[in-house]
């Protein structure tokens, strides 16, 4: 079977994320005062052929840890859709 | 009250995704081989302050049209956490 998978890379809470506080100067400049705080990720959609769909998570975690995300300064999230 | 409010970027469906191939070729040079799709996105957290969720939404929204997202390329959806 074919599944749907989302990954979502954000960078580490305890880091700054100098991407996000562009975007909010951006913002602000644009007049909406509203938004308080911008962090940044990635969404990455992956098309996963598996048996089940934890077999599909695992897939996804697999190549999370080996590619998609950097330890370092990323944490991920798994969906399966 | 503040409002964690997510804006998922995607690029349109129509449209080939060259970071999303390459990272296909770089899964498969891994020995992942049952992932077949990969798209990639943004993620983009946004702190607002808002009366309401709905409220919360529509800055998100005049946010994404204005500067989170290129309709031209992209998509967006909006969750409010």
């Amino acid at each position: 079977m074919n599944f749907s998978v989302q990954v979502k890379v954000m960078p580490l809470k305890e880091l700054l994320d100098p991407q996000g506080k562009a975007v909010l100067g951006g913002l602000q400049n644009l007049g909406i005062k509203t938004v308080q705080d911008v962090r940044i990720g990635k969404t990455i959609q992956l098309q996963v052929e598996a048996g089940s769909p934890d077999e599909a998570k695992k897939i996804a975690e697999d190549a999370s840890k080996k590619l998609l995300a950097n330890p370092v300064m990323e944490y991920f999230e798994i969906t399966v859709l």
